[in-house]
């Protein structure tokens, strides 16, 4: 729905909510898209939302709300409601959205929203639980379709009538042998196109991709993106199917990825944090800026060191900001274009001295550059060809020195495992502000000869 | 395909090239995926990547190599074949991804190569290339399931069994009134599951999302991941069914707007460079660097103009560091928090005031926080009382600023239709870092009464 349509939604849901049109706004609120319930509910304060939300008649609708809506107001919102209700609705959604919703609430809540579930529900979602919940097993779905190899295309046919009829995403049908074990994959369009007496195991694919449930659902999310595929099979230690990702979730990780790597490199935390509160938006961002701070002082002390210095030449003040900003400037360019290529798979940790070298080179040759530059403009200025040296040298080194160490400390972490978004914005900046200062002065107070 | 088993493959291709062993290769070659031998490719010269494809035996896999490939690998790898071998690849491919390919190549060779084709392809291929490469247009594929809606389930399978055995992906099935409108949607599953004499009328939905060949490529991207389908149909002007955009190709632009946003707000251009030569990133990241040169070139002038108060107190030039350091970040994190924020939709630039008031809250409340640590220790430091509240004061007015200024840009750019990644990045940095400076020499001028 593009942003205007939700615009006006939002605003006459507001209105009737006001003129308190309870019947208009029970026929609007049971035609709209939980998806786009949810951009709604951020607009509207705790009471409105509950108002709103008893007015969803439909039990899976209001499910739909449930995996949509953000954690935060998720949880002020369950927080008026009667148990049972909260259990109805999640028995209407597919145990992974219901497993991810457990997971996050409080431990004595979710045991009683368990306990009051059907069993079979409730094993399935506590199934899901066990699996780290950012790995394939904690977000794949258990719903599937598993026929058996020896089955013919009619039978296959016919148990779709009968079962699975519950099955989200009907578009894989996976094969499996006595034990359970993966065995191949076929569809639902082959079924209806070979001859109905042919066994599945003469006309299924037998080079089937499948993943752990242990992996990563980053690597998950890549290969699903690789492969151009809709599903993939899931298999625990002895190769037995035991689920399936889909590929809307598959979507949803791979935004929710990118816009962590995003907001951890500008340290900003890791979750959207625009629409939170001013003060919890400010706790978030508080920390990150510690260590820019300290750097700052760190940097201010070094400076001190040099104060005699400054005294005789003061004007080597003036070239602290844009010796700053090119190392600052190009220690960001290296560090975000690791942190992405590692992130979409264009770059790999092994590759750690190949990757870096090249951007010490282009470092240096783009110092080589800007300090020419730049030190003409000091040349230009103050006529002193000590001090434009000095300050061609400093770009030189600060914009080399950026560019390594933008490079090497999120490679670095990629290698011993650590995510690099996480240890890169803030701390390489900082690091790269103190370094280009002290190489500044130590350049111009001997070459100055003071 | 885990990046452990992509190395061994790259290391063992390339140790059986140098051997010459053709034969061992050429059988690799033909069971690797396509999706996994363009990775090979990157790690092998032009000469090696040449020999290998040669060996690739089945047309089609040479087609899905061909749109997996990076765009400069492609052409250099096209660039000795003959164009009729070109041409009988390109047919074997999706009419998007040729349209995809030829619309990149020169004017001259695509149209040569598009009077080769057979006419039903390149009649469908030219179709495609008078929409714009980044709307729904530009990205959907023309083959899809369309079915008048008096047909039956049974005519509906036997016209499955029959026609469209070429569609890539058969999961939705549109129903289309006598003029070629789209009115409803239907499904295999559903084919399978009614009584066989049903009109597709009387169970297929008639709530349909649709989206028109002009909506920019993100929006339609929004869409599909929002209400979770795996296909969106587009619709011309008057409603008619021209194509699908399909899940596949959503994901892929998910990913390339991601990296698109993250590299232009590092300024590092907009396609990922790593890749490339060093020649080619360093004139790619040149230009962005000179903003913050000449933003530091005109830090410089302001400085040099307070050089007689600098000459009374120089332990100011000490903070200057600090004082950048802080504005900097924290408008990294306002303006990241904009962008992306804007990018997924969480915000929308009609909100701009609202948005901008509240990051100014945070940016004052993080700015006394951080101004009274970083004074207080310039108390400590020197015992001036005016200096330290000089440096408080300089780090609240370059913190408020920096963060009106990081979220003011972006979504002011967002308000007139400007990518906000674009031209936050660097600009916003550099801006922000000359504001501080002159913030902070113009208040500690004023206080110490130089």
């Amino acid at each position: 729905m593009p942003s205007d349509r939700n615009r006006i939604l939002v605003e006459s849901i507001k209105r009737l909510l006001r003129r308190g049109a309870t019947s208009h706004l029970g026929k609007i609120v049971n035609k709209t898209h939980a998806a786009d319930l949810s951009v709604v509910f951020r607009s509207l304060s705790l009471t409105e939302q509950r108002k709103l939300f008893t007015m969803i008649s439909d039990v899976e609708q209001k499910g739909v709300l449930f995996s949509e809506l953000d954690e935060d107001t998720f949880q002020d919102l369950i927080e008026g409601m009667k148990i049972e209700d909260i259990v109805r609705i999640l028995e209407s959604m597919p145990a992974d959205d219901v497993a991810d919703i457990i997971g996050r609430l409080p431990e004595d809540i979710s045991k009683t929203i368990l306990d009051k579930m059907k069993t079979a529900e409730s094993e399935e979602v506590e199934g899901l639980l066990r699996y780290d919940d950012e790995t394939a097993g904690g977000i794949m779905v258990p719903d599937f379709i598993a026929l058996k190899e020896d089955n013919t295309a009619r039978a296959a046919i016919e148990s779709l009538q009968k079962e699975h009829s519950d099955v989200e995403m009907p578009f894989y049908l996976y094969v499996v042998d006595e034990y359970g074990k993966l065995v191949g994959v076929s569809s639902l369009r082959q079924l209806v196109v070979v001859p109905p007496d042919t066994p599945l195991k003469d006309f299924m694919a037998t080079d089937v991709f499948s993943v752990q449930t242990d992996m990563d659902q980053e690597e998950v999310a890549k290969i699903v993106a690789r492969y151009d595929i809709l599903a993939v099979p899931v298999v625990d230690g002895t190769n037995r199917l035991v689920g399936i990702v889909t590929v809307d979730d598959v979507i949803d990780i791979i935004r929710k990825e990118a816009t962590e790597d995003i907001l951890r490199m500008a340290g900003a935390g890791e979750e959207f944090v625009e629409t939170k509160s001013i003060l919890k938006s400010t706790r978030i961002r508080l920390p990150w800026l510690f260590a820019s701070c300290i750097g700052g002082i760190l940097a201010f002390f070094i400076i001190g060191k040099f104060e005699s210095s400054l005294l005789k030449f003061t004007y080597l003040a003036a070239f602290i900001p844009v010796i700053m900003g090119m190392g600052g400037n190009i220690g960001t360019q290296s560090s975000t274009i690791v942190v992405r290529g590692l992130a979409t798979g264009r770059l790999h940790a092994r590759d750690l001295w190949s990757v870096v070298l090249k951007e010490l080179t282009i470092g240096v040759i783009l110092g080589l550059v800007y300090g020419l530059l730049i030190g003409s403009v000091a040349q230009f200025r103050y006529s002193t060809l000590a001090l434009a040296i000095s300050v061609a040298l400093a770009v030189v080194s600060s914009m080399s020195i950026a560019a390594l160490v933008g490079s090497l400390v999120p490679m670095g972490f990629a290698r011993v495992n650590i995510d690099p978004a996480v240890a890169t914005g803030p701390f390489v900046t900082t690091a790269i502000d103190i370094i280009s200062v002290l190489f500044y002065f130590v350049i111009a107070t001997t070459l100055l000869g003071i």
